[in-house]
């Protein structure tokens, strides 16, 4: 078994390995021996592949970070009003979060303790920020409520779609279920809970 | 400084530092000797205080947790319509995550690898349940979307709420700031973010 999977090993399949034990017991506390016995293979065989762990915690919430970003360019979120733009990046950021649910979860755990992090940190910052123009774009249109501040309304939102990685696990063949959670954020957010808006 | 300080511990001064520093390293990664440090006291001085690090967890949750329950048995929280009820209790836990912020950190981080952290987890359970239950009685009074699953929103309201332990830091002297934070939640999750209601 170890001889096969010696020789089956691909980067990938190392990196999946690293998410798992990352997220298990935090980068910090995890060391290439660690990698080395989750993997199955010898330290000098993962450093035939990369660097370091550092290297490997790069990849993998690179592979988080590039999803999120690439929501910001598709159509959905760059023609149309600012809210139904807001809406679709909500959307899409849930879907990524479900797709990408081991590298998203590694992302929004980083401490910030090596250069990597501090990039992954700042790289989220930005993305972030973004979603609170979009945000601000919205409400300067007039469709989002005055009696709320967009900075606050931000970190909600952003609290309610990152708790995913805290309850969220995938359904074999997702599905359903998955479709309707993404549109369960929106609606949530978006026109909140109760059947009928009630005045002030 | 040592001197004056052992002098004036008391076993609420302990707990403070306590909560702290589980909530930096970990409750599994402290051990008595990092408690003695933080303390400035010898290990014998916290041993007379309680008997164990578990002893100080327990008391801990169990100040979130009382705070937490406390709030399903006031006025707000047992008349009326559900809906109005829900609302009520959603904004006093903002109110009980800001003003207990330590303590509902630690609650919400604990792992299930003690007996105590397993009957904290059973009962911030027993807290989630009844809060949907609420929701569930809302539901059926009509006053709550349709399209929406109770147990999903449920998770998705918690999820908001509780990702204030990530994000908020106390103003001094608390006031206005805190009193918009707790209303945006229940904005946000009740009413949503737009302007008006959208059709489906």
């Amino acid at each position: 078994m170890t001889a096969a999977k010696r020789d089956a090993y691909t980067p990938d399949t190392l990196l999946n390995v690293a998410v798992r034990v990352f997220n298990e017991r935090g980068y910090d506390g995890t060391s290439m021996e660690h990698l080395s016995q989750a993997a199955g293979i010898s330290k000098s065989s993962i450093y035939h592949h990369v660097a370091g762990k550092e290297e490997l915690l790069r990849r993998a919430v690179s592979r988080a970070l590039d999803a999120l970003f690439a929501v910001l360019e598709e159509p959905g979120a760059v023609r149309g009003r600012a809210v139904e733009r807001i809406e679709y990046v909500t959307r899409r950021t849930v879907e990524v979060l479900m797709a990408e649910l081991p590298h998203v979860t590694l992302l929004l755990r980083v401490r910030g303790n090596t250069e990597t992090e501090r990039w992954a940190m700042e790289r989220r910052r930005e993305f972030d920020q973004r979603v609170a123009d979009l945000l601000k774009a919205a409400a300067a249109d007039g469709d989002l409520r005055a009696d709320v501040d967009i900075r606050l309304a931000t970190r909600l939102l952003f609290g309610m779609v990152n708790s995913l990685v805290e309850w969220y696990r995938p359904h074999p063949g997702g599905g359903q279920d998955d479709d309707q959670l993404a549109e369960t954020v929106v609606r949530l957010a978006f026109d909140g809970l109760r059947t009928a808006p009630q005045g002030p």
